[in-house]
């Protein structure tokens, strides 16, 4: 896979020549090239911002310097060998970032990414670019950054780990929180190890009991008390029909019912008389 | 404010040294500690991990280097004048890392952070540390990393930006998505600036009219299509009272309907004939 990432701050990009990332770069399974916009910003002060038509605060990303970046990172991509290049830019205003789309993504082999500062990129670029690829405006979560490169970071962390030989064990990936399995849609639980003993803490006696089967339930039930608690919205999502007879009963006991229509709802807690 | 992160790739937070975060840090408004996790584990190895009680694919986190680790940090802290630490934990099991979260953390004085690998931390970790201080596991999104860093590089950069006196102009925060005002709960539409022709593509006449109150209507339909097109639970959020008469008008036309209970909801298409 070839990553192109154009960003004012290259050096905010570091992250990528460490860890699971730059493994697979020095493995050779990721090229990632990473480019200075003001390379393309022509006058004394490099200048990549303007203000925004209308009015209001802030500043806006000009077209120029984009527009010529990507020409040139596409062009040079090209005469590389690579093709069917994806946009990926990162603004709060996009699409949420999921790990469906994590998986989309690492099936393709090359994706640009547009990190932007200030109030955004001139809406004129990706609406250009979009008619030769296709462009995918995401957001990685509700809350507000500084810039895109933290974005551009997570995005490809959560692509990378996905490429064909880049964990170390491909059954890794069976149990993550969000991936399809028989956590689907629920949060994983706490986990274990040695010592036995920790400060006066122990480690919970089914875990100790080489009993898989027990093992197995206890996890998938606190899978579903972290659920309930953290992450309600998962459960109402979850078709009740991927709920056992055992999920039903801690379900049920965390303030849980079905209801006729197949999903879960949280009963009201009870009045107290 | 005070940060401390803990982690086994101290190089990944490179980022915390540039741009607005580097900035405050410069200016003395933050005081950041990087620490490597392995300069507690004493054995040949500096092992950090082990495998899971109770089987099962990849690898838990210790206690015992966490443990000293945040011993240490939470002892050098108080030493040197901090006080009231928060305990950040980074992991896919969190609740979600939203800007309300971000605002809250932004009023603390000391946020410790506990990016994990592999499968995460033995569970005593935070629940040992949660007798002491405030423990918040989150999650920035729904996909997986490889790690705890990019989140918190991602949970850091939204918080620095709202310390006082870390972005140049405080108006900046007003129209933010997801940032109270005007646009509460909508994504912000497209921005555009100079030149007013590119490629062919002109700018919308209403933002060169100078007109401010059609720059503002044009702004809240741009930001209610967007929304409705990228986050139409953003849209089902909100009280319908949060509508004026102009915006029930467009989202009308965008297919969507208020409901008696006072939200709105998306009509189903209508059957051809």
């Amino acid at each position: 896979m070839r990553l192109d990432v154009v960003t004012i701050f290259p050096e905010y990009l570091e992250p990528l020549h460490v860890s699971l990332v730059g493994k697979a770069r020095a493995s050779g399974l990721l090229s990632v090239g990473v480019h200075d916009l003001r390379r393309w910003a022509y006058d004394r002060h490099n200048t990549v911002d303007d203000t925004p038509y209308g009015g209001g605060p802030g500043m806006v990303m000009k077209t120029g310097p984009w527009g010529e970046a990507l020409d040139d990172v596409l062009a040079r991509g090209y005469e590389e060998g690579a093709h069917d290049p994806v946009l990926v830019v990162p603004t709060p205003s996009g699409r949420p970032f999921t790990q469906e789309l994590a998986v989309e993504l690492s099936e393709r082999r090359w994706l640009i990414f547009t990190p932007a500062r200030y109030e955004g990129i001139d809406g004129r670029v990706a609406a250009e670019y979009a008619t030769r690829m296709p462009v995918h405006e995401v957001s990685i979560g509700d809350y507000v950054l500084a810039g895109g490169e933290a974005a551009v970071l997570v995005i490809t962390e959560a692509v990378a780990r996905l490429l064909p030989g880049v964990l170390g064990n491909a059954q890794s990936h069976r149990d993550d929180s969000f991936a399809p399995g028989a956590m689907a849609d629920l949060l994983e639980g706490p986990v274990f190890t040695k010592p036995p003993e920790w400060r006066g803490r122990g480690v919970p006696d089914v875990l100790l009991s080489g009993h898989h089967g027990k093992v197995s339930r206890w996890r998938r039930d606190e899978a579903l008390h972290r659920t309930a608690r953290n992450r309600p919205d998962l459960i109402e999502r979850c078709d009740a029909t991927a709920f056992d007879k055992k999920d039903r009963e801690t379900l049920s006991i965390l303030g849980w019912a079905p209801e006729p229509g197949g999903r879960f709802w949280r009963r009201p807690p009870a009045v107290e008389q």
